[in-house]
């Protein structure tokens, strides 16, 4: 199996999915984000995003801050050093096997 | 919802799929491989490289053909038009969406 086949064989599918790739681009870019501005920024449905944002959770790739904005309940995201890490390393991957097609 | 956002919404879920983005890639550059090479190449089981065959025929990404070499069948595939015109145009896409990480 040559390199390019490697990186693709290898890589991790938590991030490859396209849902919680775009979540993790959003987090990336902006550092901390609330439920309702990464569903609107994804056009994400509320299901679908709660389910991905758990499974970001579970391997600990996000971190999930349940805040009040006054009275206004905010469900605050955030990349994990580890999350930040995956991402990098998914992009990375994905941009060298994909490289010069 | 951003232009790299965008892209991963509209990604071709058929070309993401891992084994079927190694396999794409293998027939991108050979241009075409039996069976056993596929197999040998992306190190896949029989019943996985078969399933994942069966739908990119399906979606006329591949064209397979039943040949002999002397009395040994042989599986043949390569991508057709539309297979390797969603192969480059889903290259470009991923590639867009995640430059500049």
């Amino acid at each position: 199996m040559n390199r390019q086949l490697q990186e693709l064989a290898q890589i991790d599918r938590l991030v490859h999915e396209p849902a919680r790739l775009m979540i993790m681009m959003i987090l990336n870019d902006v550092g901390e984000a609330d439920f309702l501005y990464l569903q609107r920024e994804g056009e994400f449905t509320q299901g679908n995003l709660s389910s991905h944002l758990s499974k970001l959770e579970e391997a600990s790739y996000i971190k999930i801050e349940k805040k009040f904005k006054g009275k206004l309940p905010l469900t605050v995201c955030r990349l994990t050093p580890k999350g930040r890490e995956a991402f990098r390393s998914y992009s990375r991957s994905i941009l060298s096997a994909l490289k010069g097609i």
